[in-house]
């Protein structure tokens, strides 16, 4: 039997130079419904991986169920920021300062850490005008915003709030592993932004999705809590990521899917109309095929109808330039995949 | 059988987040000496990839064989050049200035494209000045150097020298065949500088640079020409790519070994004391895969001394910090990779 590329079998997304393959990125794949069944997947079912910033909209419902959104007054803005991995463009800094100023806090109050805005524009203008980032322009410091009014509510300290023995991450992780039917969740590492990252089987989190999605059968609070997840999510795809980026065009162009991205090539996504939840990793992290991968799947299931379909080309089947402009190859999902009926039979042998 | 991660056997260099692997990167490689004779090997050696960057010491070649650098006067500064992936630092920058003036040529008579210094202080540099990025800041400006002191030494028009028909560029093709022992080679793509970009499959990639390694048997003007990259390369490993780059740590901490990087996971590397050439290409293009990838394989083939292994631990092993600066996590060679005696099995069966 011969080793190497052959046997990346159809789940990957391709990239091409010419007309011949260059690269190519395997991927695994969830789709679950609420009731935690399985309904298409790829991969090894128990295999965990860090979901990353794809967990956002999970994380942000702790700040709800717990009555912390009400008792501080969230607006949707602040629970779809809750939600994002933003570009620190001037609309995500200024209403993280202003949500942090209701709090009583000022922006060191973040324990996300520092970096330039992820939005090329925002980091060159703040270079112009010579101020260094701050921790507001952390694409997570709306997260991290939702923990510190999570820590006010339970009145407990803000300062350690990422850590994870801290009543915040510890009340994130049993919502966590309620949403996902993961029982006690494995040990977490550490995520970009220093909170812990729990490890999820990608039908764990797909799962977890699925009831965001069809929350109906969960207990009152969590179920108030999802649909207001949902609807900040819809009215704001904008506050979820920013200009340019996959998650707000995607979920602008279909108003019935939510999405989010994760660092290391994870995306997760919500279907309210289908009552599904899906998970994706890609194997070796990338972030160029994790978008590729998410729409095929979506395309797959039927949630992208025509206009979408023009909409999100770019994203979808990306074209690559050189430095000079030349067309030179593209990226795309393997020819056949996803054949959502074929992909089912590997977890069940 | 289960599909999806589990397959990847040994020979990947894997990302961990804490204590569990977060992400994986297959790599296939070959080892080969000047006869053309595999040596090791891991993967399909049937499968063609793109060289990419990694054979500018085989397109410069051409240039030396020719006669164009005696005629024209190349140093090892600018041969060195011709070979190298720069950071466009300004020794980078003003030596690829003063070669086209002694050509009579303008810099925009390169047919680069142009991108910022891939160094970051001279991209901020150049910045602050106010200058616009010109083609001589592009990694490749040396290279086309070469190629535009071929095409003078020819007395063939400078314009459309990239192009596939051009005679710079025939003559280039016609050199990689004969080191790669390749016979006529299949339709090139176009590479980030435009130029053609022709596929090889890894022992191919791996007989040319044992040749380069190893020039004895070749006819005298290749031969001679193979000693010269030879020298420059060790001469200048800072012109070859520069500050904090892996290719010039690497030559500078093991002065035996000659190595280029390329884009899409693609290393090259030539062992002139053992007369070994080396290939490898990271499955899905990875750049943070390869550099691992290859020390793993140079370590394995007993090329790293206790001293340069010190040196070069954060490029074979290099952990992963976040935006606290915390360390969260590592990437190094999977376990027990690579065994080459285990290795070289799948290619002979």
């Amino acid at each position: 039997m011969k080793q190497g590329f052959e046997d990346a079998g159809s789940a990957a997304v391709l990239v091409w130079r010419g007309e011949r393959i260059e690269s190519r990125h395997r991927v695994a794949f969830a789709v679950a419904d609420a009731a935690g069944a399985l309904v298409h997947g790829y991969g090894d079912p128990s295999e965990a991986a860090f979901p990353r910033s794809a967990v956002k909209p999970l994380q942000a419902l702790a700040v709800l169920e717990s009555g912390a959104a009400d008792r501080f007054a969230l607006t949707p803005v602040e629970v779809a920021l809750a939600c994002a991995s933003h570009n620190g463009e001037p609309s995500h800094v200024s209403a993280v300062a202003a949500w942090l100023g209701r709090l009583g806090l000022k922006p060191d109050a973040l324990e996300c850490g520092v970096h330039p805005p992820s939005y090329d524009p925002a980091a060159e203008a703040l270079a112009r005008r010579g101020e260094p980032p701050s921790p507001l322009h952390n694409n997570c410091s709306g997260k991290h915003a939702g923990m510190l009014t999570l820590a006010c509510h339970l009145g407990v300290p803000t300062g350690g709030y990422v850590e994870r023995g801290h009543p915040v991450q510890q009340r994130i992780a049993a919502i966590l592993a309620e949403m996902a039917d993961a029982g006690p969740l494995p040990a977490p590492a550490i995520d970009g932004c220093s909170v812990p990252t729990f490890p999820l089987t990608l039908p764990q989190l797909a799962t977890a999705m699925a009831r965001l999605a069809d929350p109906g059968r969960l207990r009152p609070e969590l179920a108030t809590a999802c649909r207001r997840v949902q609807s900040a999510m819809r009215e704001h795809p904008d506050l979820v990521a920013g200009t340019g980026r996959a998650c707000t065009a995607i979920m602008t162009a279909l108003p019935d899917v939510l999405v989010k991205t994760g660092a290391e090539g994870v995306y997760a996504a919500a279907l309210p109309s289908r009552g599904f939840g899906m998970a994706l990793k890609v194997e070796d992290g990338s972030g160029r095929a994790a978008p590729v991968a998410l729409l095929a799947l979506l395309d797959a299931l039927g949630a992208i109808d025509e206009p979408a379909r023009a909409t999100l080309d770019e994203i979808a089947r990306p074209k690559l330039r050189n430095h000079r402009g030349l067309l030179v190859g593209r990226i795309g999902p393997a020819p056949g995949w996803p054949n959502l009926a074929q992909q089912f039979g590997p977890w069940n042998e």
